[in-house]
């Protein structure tokens, strides 16, 4: 019996499917470096046909792969080796909406440009934004506890998440909080799905918080010359006012986004690095006085700050279309963090690394400097197969994961560690964390069907 | 070979006690209806100390039972049956805090109010805040994920917790999260041990993030006629304004703390019920403008905001005193929560029950309605011995329980389960549920050490 046969026994046949070009663009994310081979893509409707599938993956021994908007940079919705994609693309309805407890209740594929949009018809805010929400999924973002760029205000998609509905990898349909805001009955299952990956089971349905509007925001992009000034004018501008995000990005990132997108520069003068802030129109005086004295300083060399809507979504075009920018140039991403107060040093010792053994290699850096997440991407050189590319990156990237390990940083920050940075896990948990996760994920994945080899190698 | 001989192997003679009088003392918390009988109790000093006491309990099949303020109510830090208490009153330092990070890193034992200080002294303020900060500990709050009068604005101790250093039942030490804000490496043992009640390992260090100190604050008390005003002059306020706390109580309440206190009435005419508001004082203008209409629309009769700290800090006596000033009359207290929008069927339901059945048993009511979080205390009736008031109340609590069950409330909000309502857990979590949190439990625990037969039974 085919697996695609095997698998009419849970769905009806025109949800299950095989052609080529389905289980390519299926069985793939946004991380480009693996070879695609599922067996069957399938698209189920409701929590109880994924439970149904789930149960027939324990009795058939087949592998599953969950799989949301597909925009992972870390492989954690790749299949491989004749996995079972489990698409939530038909799972995409607003199931409801509570205006006293300001929670929308979401199937997993809901898009989350989707719920933002809902939200601000209901006259409210849903605050997780990065640059790939037109594309990915709810159910996605909280298996990867998804972070973006409005982080040091709003918080990760663990912090909207009021309750969950899981299948687990043993077929059990979970109710995880139902929408509480004070439950101390015990273990939080809830917070131990999110982040999972995929990994324990299917997140399936989830209640999702609603904020209150934001304020007209100002945007400022500030020159400098230095990256430590970063770390200078961070708490310069948080002395004065509460700031809803903190970017940064190197001259390197900024000309691949001015070349791609034929954009202008934001200043007259090119300047080392940038850093974009955000913050509520009100506090612009205080912003602007903090300006002064960063310029005063000489931790800024120069800046710019929106005058309308329109002028804050060019300079937020400036650090969102880096990822799109760079493309062309095969980035191998890092997604990296620190403690704060890390960041200086960390910073150091990456550029030492990189300048002593690969300085013909170009490092693009950008990222959250207010949460401590660094984005740092080695550029192919032209010419260079992308083969040997890769593996000199590989010969790097356990010298960048000590690194991080001995400051106490972690290895993935926010993309998750799909199969990308599986077998570099031990740097940022210890081998009795790992052996405890292994427990975890037998307990609710007893027969190994969710998501295998992802996250977590099992023995 | 004693107990007290067999701990001096991981702990020095002089911290391990035995003396009744101390076993009374240390080995209770503030929930009064169990008979107390630990067989000792120890002080460690170090993380290094407690895990070598856990080690020493698995080999020897020691009971351990994690002590912090002893503020807990629902029996979670109470030794009946010869456990080794232990102790965090000598854990009681902050090691270290970092301005850039905002992170202070605390033993287990500093008591919530030290912590408060010691933010306020840093400029910075630590929002998790309750009527026993006095006496509890920051170990026994992240176990419990405490909650309060805060929660509507500031969230849950589980919202501040960046990073914990735990001892598993089996004697491991885990770092985890280390105070990263970004940290997308796999499951996320910190949420797990947040909440779980001393029964999967000791919590002893945590490293807690601090926020920026609040504006001044008003508090305004309103009275209201029927319960269900207040869900309509929550909404009212909260478009025009951001609330630090809703708090409401009955006159029943009100009326014993102003006797126990001897404190003046909030009001010139006694109301039904009152609702407790605090807001920044720059919403002043705001917040007057809801209370118009409150009282316009006759959801409010009467009402009274505070013109200086003093005055605040009175009108909170009157809630924050209620819990002292209905311990006379030993109260049954049952701290449940439903969804905001489910309070008020939820509210007349219980109202019904309890008329019916038990027409001369007082009940006080109050809680936080903002988060859904109500606290239904049943009044012992003078003369009735406090054996059959028990009984009377044991027989209401699966009928209360069975109705929030069907709500999908919570039979715990913020207590925790503990011994007290272990053996109704199951009116908020499913038979699944159950059953992997004892996978979970025997995965952190196998021998069984930590906190017997609190939370879950175990088969």
């Amino acid at each position: 019996m085919s697996v695609a046969d095997t698998l009419t026994e849970a769905l009806p046949p025109d949800r299950v499917r095989t052609e080529p070009d389905d289980l390519a663009t299926w069985g793939t994310d946004w991380t480009r470096s693996y070879q695609v081979a599922p067996s069957a893509v399938v698209f189920p409707e409701s929590v109880e046909e994924v439970a149904a599938l789930t149960r027939l993956a324990n009795d058939r021994g087949l592998a599953l792969v969950p799989s949301g908007g597909r925009t992972g940079l870390s492989g954690g919705a790749v299949a491989t080796s004749g996995e079972v994609v489990v698409s939530f693309d038909r799972m995409h309805r607003i199931l409801g909406f509570n205006e006293a407890d300001r929670i929308v209740r979401c199937q997993a594929g809901v898009v989350t440009q989707a719920l933002q949009e809902f939200a601000q018809g209901k006259g409210l805010f849903y605050p997780v934004d990065f640059a790939s929400s037109g594309s990915s999924q709810i159910g996605g973002n909280i298996a990867t506890n998804a972070g973006g760029i409005k982080v040091i205000r709003h918080g990760l998609t663990r912090d909207w998440v009021a309750g969950l509905t899981v299948v687990t990898g043993a077929g059990q349909v979970l109710e995880l909080n139902r929408g509480l805001v004070k439950n101390a009955t015990g273990y939080d299952l809830r917070h131990l799905f999110i982040g999972s990956e995929g990994t324990l089971g299917f997140i399936v349905e989830a209640d999702l918080k609603l904020a209150e509007p934001p304020a007209p925001q100002r945007v400022m992009v500030l020159g400098l010359d230095r990256f430590a000034d970063a770390l200078r004018v961070l708490p310069c501008f948080q002395a004065r006012l509460t700031l809803s995000a903190f970017e940064f990005f190197s001259e390197l990132a900024l000309s691949k986004v001015l070349a791609h997108r034929e954009l202008q520069r934001p200043l007259a003068t090119p300047a080392a690095f940038y850093a974009l802030l955000e913050f509520d129109a009100d506090a612009e005086d205080a912003a602007l006085a903090a300006f002064e004295e960063a310029l005063a300083e000489g931790w800024a060399s120069d800046g710019v700050m929106s005058q309308s809507d329109a002028q804050a979504a060019a300079l937020w075009a400036l650090r969102e279309g880096i990822t799109e920018g760079i493309a062309p140039q095969v980035p191998y991403k890092n997604d990296i963090s620190v403690r704060i107060s890390e960041v200086p040093g960390f910073l150091d010792d990456v550029n030492d690394i990189v300048s002593a053994h690969y300085p013909d290699l170009e490092v693009c850096w950008f990222g959250h400097i207010g949460d401590g997440n660094l984005h740092l991407n080695i550029l192919k050189p032209k010419g260079l197969p992308i083969e040997d590319f890769y593996q000199r990156c590989h010969t790097i990237s356990p010298k960048l994961f000590a690194l991080i390990g001995a400051r106490g940083g972690s290895i993935s920050a926010e993309h998750g560690v799909g199969l990308l940075k599986r077998d570099f896990l031990h740097f940022s948990r210890s081998e009795e964390e790992l052996a405890l996760m292994r427990s975890l994920k037998r307990t609710f994945d007893p027969n190994g069907v969710m998501n295998p080899g992802k996250l977590l190698a099992m023995p």
